[in-house]
């Protein structure tokens, strides 16, 4: 366990509206960025320094989906869910300003929502709108996202 | 450049309403699976065999973020826009069922929509509705997503 993963397990009781959870900041090398994008998303513009500065983005971009991932990264290593936190969907994801190779984001998640689902009684549904900023505090990237968290009246019987 | 990237490039013009691109399979391998969800997805259920049976997922589940990771490279490998695909946004990411290591995922776009952009006219907007399927044809993951791609008469000139 990395210092990290150390903060409590949250149960969907812990989650309330106006609650804001802060990641520490994470540094995008520019051999990983390559490295995810020669997986992911192989695009000129991600790979190329070359093509990448006569590209749409002017330069080296990391690709937006190794931002995401990232992101997921830093959700589940600064809100620790009880059991894990599963992923019900996202409502929006936008990518506000390229990321480059070398830039150090930080996230900020405020939980806007929280509400019992009738399918699931075992668990709650917490939305949290996500916000990703670099280190010049620009945001990068915003996403709504929707992701369960057990009920800690069910857990602990 | 693999077999995979080798189809014609497309411009904005060549985007139609209807249209449908179908992707070749991409295997999960179970190690690439675990080694994406230590990097970017670090919870119990898409790390560890044990816990994931006790789980949400009862049984080891591919991270969403892989997933969506994957639909990108099969987007890009399967759809070559001149000049790259640039991700304008997604409205929505829905994981309808779990991906599990070893499963072989396929990816099929719609375009739903297409537009100019007065604010970058040298650019069209193309929406696309796309869902990931796993061998026994289940969708995995749907996904609406905008891209822009750049206009034929002005890449033309």
């Amino acid at each position: 366990m990395t210092a990290e993963t150390t903060a409590p397990t949250l149960s969907f009781e812990d989650f309330l509206v106006g609650q804001v959870f802060e990641s520490k900041p994470y540094e995008i090398t520019r051999d990983d960025s390559i490295r995810f994008a020669s997986e992911f998303d192989p695009q000129e513009f991600h790979l190329d320094p070359d093509a990448a500065d006569a590209s749409f983005f002017k330069g080296l971009a990391v690709s937006g989906w190794h931002t995401a991932a990232i992101a997921m990264r830093l959700r589940v290593t600064t809100i620790r869910v009880k059991g894990g936190m599963v992923g019900a969907g996202i409502e929006e994801i936008r990518w506000t300003k390229p990321v480059r190779p070398g830039d150090v984001l930080r996230l900020r998640e405020e939980v806007v929502g929280t509400r019992l689902l009738s399918s699931r009684p075992e668990y709650g549904l917490v939305k949290m709108n996500s916000t990703t900023t670099n280190q010049h505090g620009e945001i990068v990237m915003t996403m709504k996202v929707s992701a369960l968290a057990p009920r800690r009246a069910v857990t602990m019987v």
